[in-house]
């Protein structure tokens, strides 16, 4: 039996230094793009109170960790960054100039079933731009995106896009009246997964005629590019003023990519994609990598109502997420980190007795405060052990004070990876070290 | 009454990016110091078993979040970075090489009355060294303190250290017995607040005879610089093993503090400061801001014993703790940031209209790849609304391409502090900013 005192909570993990190394080169290369588009950062509590949460995640609601307070106020652990953000914006209508643009980079709390890839505590890292109905804003945020995952080495990506505005234009179409609606989003929700053949059973299954579901059945088989399937779907869907404006919707963002240079090779037109969430209004996209073939890595949408649910005034937002994990994960199973140290640590200042331990210390504090990142050994272990030390923990050079050194204001320096040593002038090792980092 | 829905939960907060501003400024100064001393990053999960928590923090156990999941097991949210690091070191004993620095800086929970000052989520930044007896541990990471002190704007600054072990000194020489030291350091825990005869009472109602508290009374008269406040105790100490140990740990650590160079000035002997936690088993210490007058910053000590408690195996450690919040307000209210900056963004992107956009899109984005952080004004206001929208943002300036510079390939660049305006060629435009940045 697991000894409780001793191990992590199910689903959650500890990160040692190695794996935050890597975290931190991902989040700060992140938030370097989303900053250089004029994203800013905002953080908020863990803690919500369950009327916040509560109605916004449909069935996942039950997956919330929640709990009564000693005030006995019901309350629940942030469950995304997106309800959030709603809640934020209407506290801080006064104070904000729109359009507010921010990102958010913050741990959420499931209690999921743990599985490989899925925690109960993970980071995600959402943009979100509220207070514009234009496009522009929405085509924005896919270009962040895409500069995120091309300078983290993802070159062959999909930009997948579709509007929710599909859907009334479906179901006047399929004549399923308007509670058609949200059946229809949930089984072409799984049409990756299940197929063609998979989503006409679920939709049967739902209740639909078996007509209505060859009929979906018959719309799911467009193909081609994206002007293609937009004069097929112009062709096939029911005229009336859904299909236009769904049609009108695909245009404006196909002009709001072309104004951000999106490269057409990156994006696809999906006219089935569904996403998950009740709360998306119009534009929906997932960014998927095909090559090295990982999937989906990021996902979002337009969610024009969900703010007015808290302000009581409706406040257009659109926003992504980018999954933080799995790319961390990938890019790990790739080797895609452009470094391989273990840790910051860019020298260790060893001594071989205590007569030099004053001298290394002295040492030590110059380098420091030229911006390097020196350890001076604490433990009690002779030279030899001190480097085995610095082996263990990757640490790449040695900065050594013996007595030919000490005397000759100079300090030996060995390279643990060639297994070479020099002497150099103490003035000069810092301009080494810095050049040895780059 | 508050709307739970939109209201943030109390004693919680959220943090606008003009505050994130501030607080990530701070951090990243910390996190810069403790790495160039070789620390390094960890982090431990939010949920915590209740049998890692409990027994730990004493009284102050009843503050610690706790529910029950829905496998039955009973959780708790974390409570500092201390208990955490000890499960920690103990889960990872095998991958970590000793010394092992660590910093860690994250939220912690406390189910507390909300004051002024005190939050039920507030960051901690922990700097700890695990694995070694040697003193030199704690006189570095006093080092890495003052240093992020005097950094951050304050110099005046004051180490007030002892060591634990004068606790079974002092009882025996009170002949208390062993029992008495809690209540010992219960009491003198509360010298700066309810001063000398507020300590006597105290001890009188603990069960101390009106010789044992007058003696300890007369103890704390003591005075003077280190050396006669030493010599007073050698003499007035009862002589015996516990006595000893005492001496010789203040005299270890003062070697250490002077092989890091720590200031004379700077340091402050306080042989009855007792620190709340029950574990710590040396040297404890506490930094303290005296001009300008703003109390205790930093506070921790040496805990040889709290890591064997979940391994098994004695594992000596020291490590501190940076009051992050305190000094946030503190530096909010004397103004301390070198910045006066509401925004991260450098520059807008202005366009008198629509035929504009493209080429002002294309700028920012030449701009981006340069390393700056630019914005495109995504609203559907004219040019008057978009100087107002930077204003009110605080952006600095605005960069505006109109019919004049679009012909000549030039950018009018608008400083909106000094409302001065200036033409320059495009592909000058970012070097013109990073000055400006400086």
């Amino acid at each position: 039996m697991d000894d409780n005192r001793i191990t992590v909570y199910k689903g959650m993990r500890d990160f040692p230094p190695e794996t935050m190394l890597k975290r931190n080169y991902v989040v700060s290369l992140i938030r370097n793009v989303f900053e250089s588009y004029g994203f800013e950062p905002i953080e908020t509590p863990a803690v919500e109170h369950w009327e916040t949460l509560s109605g916004k995640y449909g069935e996942d609601e039950k997956l919330i960790y929640n709990f009564t307070d000693w005030g006995e106020r019901r309350v629940g652990l942030r469950y995304d960054l997106t309800v959030p953000l709603a809640r934020f914006v209407t506290n801080h209508l006064a104070q904000i100039s729109r359009p507010f643009k921010r990102y958010q980079i913050q741990p959420v709390w499931r209690a999921d079933k743990p599985q490989k890839g899925r925690y109960r505590e993970f980071y995600q890292c959402d943009i979100d731009t509220v207070g514009t109905p234009l496009l522009t804003a929405d085509a924005e945020i896919l270009k962040a995106l895409s500069v995120v995952l091309v300078r983290l080495g993802f070159q062959g990506f999909l930009i997948q896009y579709n509007s929710r505005k599909i859907f009334p234009a479906l179901t006047t179409t399929l004549k399923t009246g308007a509670e058609g609606e949200r059946s229809l989003a949930r089984a072409l929700d799984k049409l990756d997964k299940i197929g063609r053949e998979g989503v006409r059973e679920e939709l049967l299954r739902y209740g639909f005629s078996p007509d209505q579901a060859d009929r979906m059945d018959e719309l799911l088989s467009l193909e081609g590019k994206t002007d293609e399937k937009l004069s097929h779907l112009k062709k096939t869907l029911c005229d009336g003023p859904e299909k236009e404006l769904f049609l009108k919707e695909i245009q404006e963002l196909r002009e709001a990519f072309s104004l951000f240079s999106l490269d057409e090779e990156h994006l696809h037109f999906h006219p089935f994609l569904a996403r998950g969430l009740d709360y998306y209004t119009g534009p929906i996209f997932e960014t998927t990598v095909v090559s090295p073939r990982v999937g989906s890595l990021t996902g979002g949408g337009r969610y024009d109502n969900l703010i007015g649910r808290f302000s009581g005034q409706n406040i257009p937002a659109v926003g992504s997420s980018i999954g933080l994990e799995r790319i961390i994960t990938v890019m790990d199973e790739l080797q895609m980190y452009p470094f391989v140290k273990k840790t910051l640590v860019q020298a260790l200042m060893a001594f071989p007795d205590d007569r030099f331990r004053r001298q290394a210390v002295d040492l030590a504090e110059k380098l420091r405060s030229q911006n390097l990142r020196i350890e001076v050994y604490l433990g009690k272990k002779d030279l030899r052990g001190q480097i085995s030390y610095a082996l263990s923990k990757g640490i790449p050079y040695i900065l050594l004070l013996g007595e030919d050194e000490a005397v000759k204001n100079q300090v030996a320096l060995k390279d643990l990876q060639s297994a070479t040593q020099i002497s150099l002038p103490q003035e000069e090792a810092a301009a080494f070290l810095r050049e040895k980092a780059k």
